[in-house]
């Protein structure tokens, strides 16, 4: 039944301007900090991103403009997360740890109208600027309003003549908020979406998630103090600088990425909540440890890549309260995170680093599977492998003017994440390997992370890889890619000795050992420092 | 900027289902009590609700159906609040405490195909049963499975017999789920209606506001034990049954209010959370001084009317953590709550008291606004009045056909609450009157419930109400009735001698001291138990 509303009732669109609009309300005298530069109040945000509103009207982008941003973590950053989209435009988030050729792939294939460059990344604009001529303005930034920029507009210059008022205009929540590129290891580099709608459910699922659902981990609250670690330009940085500003959380920015000062601004700034990959966790860790920085007030969310169960303990040891999340380009991102039962709270620390190193427990409003390969559920015994599956909210309507791979990811009404998966009885899953690089072998499938985590366990590995090869037989045999350390010789049967442990004590299966093994001096990686297990698959 | 979801994406809509389904996924085994009488967990809330779904069906109701229900609060009128609307169906929440001509005229408004009610108001709507023809089936609800429901079919026997698996379909969020009726003191009751997407975004600012907004009041988590003290016809129960469903929540409902089972359920089932009006709140700690119940753990959410600043310190010292809310039928309902900013966390009891008292602020995507009569908003100095006007994105699009008033309740675009208040620098608002009841005097405004609050700290003073009657000079002037305790004969004298201590202190205007002064046996009440002003007015 629907019912027409009554005369001069209000349509509420969820839009992004109501994000905004809140961080006036509860604490607006908090500040956000950029690393040792600047800090400004909630007032003065709100300023600023009506003059930027300002200067985007001024120069052409009066709605539907796509705006790039080039730039490092920063205040500047936050005011481009909501004046872009507040204006109609779409704010397109470059990650300039691309190669430079994927970088022009992205700007032209968005075709930027304006870009928004830290001075830094000018030499690299520049570099192909011949071939960007749909981009008519580029405005720089700088943090020393340096005079580089004489050849631009200067993002601070602009701002300061332009007029602090604006009132943002009403549209349909419909509308493309955000856009960014995502790279796999095969094909060009996929666009994906959200719009304002998606946007704002996922900052109420963020709120909701962190801060209502209890159990053991620390919730978030309104009065954290929130610093990001992962880059801004990667998925709205997990969409928490919208949660932090719709709250008027203290919010600090770190730039480049720098273990000395992010400890320091830990300290100094009492930083409560973060997020971040394993990797930047554990640069953070090894920092503190050498500078005695307290980090027992520090929550933190690991997501990204799958977080080692040592390195887990080893941040709840330093009174870290640490759990895993899940989430990826074409989920907005937060689809999982951890969920340890107040029941729970007081089992040993092996326990909660195991647990807490666990992918988590979908959130509210999303509908996750575990699927084999004819789409059935797999059942709960944390063993049978399946690809998540999900439907949500907040997931990429498909791929940018590419229906062909967009129909591809929405297969069957689902969103394919090409992950593979185990769920346990209580609902929570760990993730197994990419599906693209699980070993189909003999009709049943092999973690290469697995193997990869296992092989990696023995002292002479340095680092290795592990990737499936045809076999007539089996399908599929692994093989595995070894760097050994320096001066360690290894073979075949130190390894499959090594391996016989976990096949001993239940977690490998005996016929997923490897029989090949092959001795490198380094791993191949892609761009943004993954495992590139195409070229491996290709190379061997 | 629109773009063509890819074809697949699944168009994800804002239903209700989606809350049910996650309250199978945290904590499931948790239990639903209704008082001393039923238990069970959430995969048999899940059935049940199923079976509803399948026997409202094979009754007919096939979506788009009204559904009326008249219940004390228990698990049965929970399975309604989901199984009615899942189905696409309209879940009507009958008030059982206005007339039963009221009553008979809001089933012949919402024309409800299907009646569930308690064999308790078996006879009130036998009373008038020839006059509803319309309705098609009368589902009897009975705690004892008493035979007296032989004329008409059981709930319970008419679940056994259904099937307890049901897909529940998919349809557009802006279908109507629930509505109701609310009775001002003038007119006939007015139908207010919520949509699933207002619902579901209700339930997500439920779950934001008292799970992540910190200060010094305790925030709601996924581990409360949830006891509604306000009647689950009456606004949704404010929502949180929603909200306690989908995090599975332990829930625990009473049944006919009494004051002692409510102190040994909060005792005995472990209640951390309830909602009520200030009233029944007396009522409780009255029962729980005098059985001895610890209440220390308990949080209490106020709203309804007006809180005492004496209740919240008496409620405060027995170790609740009370906070003031606001609302009306037609706001979902909550639209403000109390925020007490950390950094008052230690002061004093009295401090508290006032300010968690006061009516709030309000929540996110909340455009709240409190004007003067020319639409200005008016000062945050806390003394000037202005009525609270509203957008939200769960606000009733207006009132069941009856544009009329639909469109007076949303004159100007913004939701007209009709409530005066005031607002201070930190966005916390005050209610001061009805603007109907509001005394308009030489210009200004004269808030009636601000002189009763005075005149009934008299000793001699029972019960008083304060109304404006028309005066040459001045507009308005306010005339005040009052009940003398037994025994005491007040005089005009005395009152205006009590008065002036307040005029004196600042918190009274020399202007708004009244000179007229009735004496009577008893004031006079609307149906659901508030001064009857225009009554008053009336006879007067």
């Amino acid at each position: 039944m629907k019912i027409k509303p009554a005369p001069g009732a209000y349509d509420f669109q969820l839009l992004i301007k109501n994000i905004l609009a809140y961080s006036l309300v509860l604490e607006p005298e908090r500040e956000i900090v950029y690393s040792n530069k600047s800090r400004y109040n909630y007032h003065t945000l709100n300023k600023r991103i009506r003059q930027l509103a300002n200067v985007l009207n001024s120069l052409g982008a009066n709605g539907g403009a796509p705006v790039g941003v080039i730039d490092y973590d920063c205040h500047r950053y936050l005011e481009c997360y909501f004046g872009i989209p507040m204006t109609g435009n779409v704010l397109h988030t470059v990650n300039w740890r691309l190669s430079p050729a994927q970088i022009l792939y992205t700007i032209k294939h968005a075709q930027d109208k304006i870009l928004i460059v830290n001075e830094d990344f000018l030499p690299l604009v520049e570099g192909f600027i011949d071939q960007i001529p749909f981009v008519a303005h580029i405005i720089v930034t700088t943090d020393n309003n340096s005079a580089a920029s004489n050849a631009y507009k200067s993002y601070e210059h602009l701002l300061l003549q332009a007029a602090d008022t604006y009132d943002f205009p009403d549209f349909d929540e419909d509308a493309v908020a955000t856009m960014f590129y995502t790279t796999g290891t095969t094909g060009d580099p996929k666009g994906v979406y959200y719009t304002h709608r998606q946007l704002v459910l996922h900052t109420f699922h963020l709120a909701a998630t962190f801060g209502f659902v209890g159990g053991a981990a620390g919730r978030m609250s309104s009065d954290d103090v929130y610093m990001p670690l992962t880059s801004m330009f990667h998925v709205h940085a997990w969409g928490f600088p919208y949660l932090a500003t719709m709250y008027s959380l203290k919010q600090v920015y770190t730039g480049r990425f720098d273990a000395t000062t992010v400890t320091e601004l830990i300290a100094n700034e009492g930083v409560t909540f973060s997020h971040c990959v394993p990797t930047i966790l554990q640069m953070v860790l090894n920092k503190a440890d050498e500078q005695q920085t307290d980090l027992s007030r520090w929550k933190v969310v690991s997501g990204g890549a799958a977080m080692p169960v040592a390195l887990a303990k080893r941040a709840l040891q330093m009174g870290i309260d640490l759990r895993a999340s899940y989430g990826m380009s074409e989920t907005c991102p937060v689809i999982c995170s951890g969920y340890i039962p107040l029941a729970c709270k007081d089992n040993d620390i092996d326990w909660q680093a195991r647990t807490r190193s666990r992918t988590g427990t979908w959130p509210l409003f999303t509908d996750m599977r575990i699927v084999d390969a004819q789409g059935n559920d797999v059942p709960k015994d944390d063993t049978t492998q399946g690809e998540i599956v999900l439907r949500a909210p907040w997931l990429t309507n498909g791929y940018l003017y590419d229906d062909v791979r967009g129909a591809e990811l929405w297969t069957g009404g689902y969103l394919h994440t090409g992950d593979v998966a185990t769920i346990n009885e209580r609902n929570s899953i760990r993730i197994a390997d990419r599906i693209k690089d699980v070993i189909k072998s003999g009709g049943e499938w092999i973690s290469s992370i697995a193997l990869e985590s296992f092989i990696g366990q023995h002292p002479w590995v340095a680092e290795t890889a592990v990737v499936g090869l045809p076999d007539a037989q089996w399908g599929e045999r692994p093989c595995a890619l070894v760097v050994p350390h320096a001066g360690k010789t290894l073979t075949a049967d130190i390894l499959r000795d090594h391996l016989q442990q976990y096949v001993n004590s239940g977690e490998l299966s005996k016929w997923a050992v490897p029989e090949l093994y092959k001795w490198v001096d380094a791993i191949p990686k892609t761009s943004v420092g993954k495992i590139d297990k195409k070229e491996i698959r290709r190379s061997i």
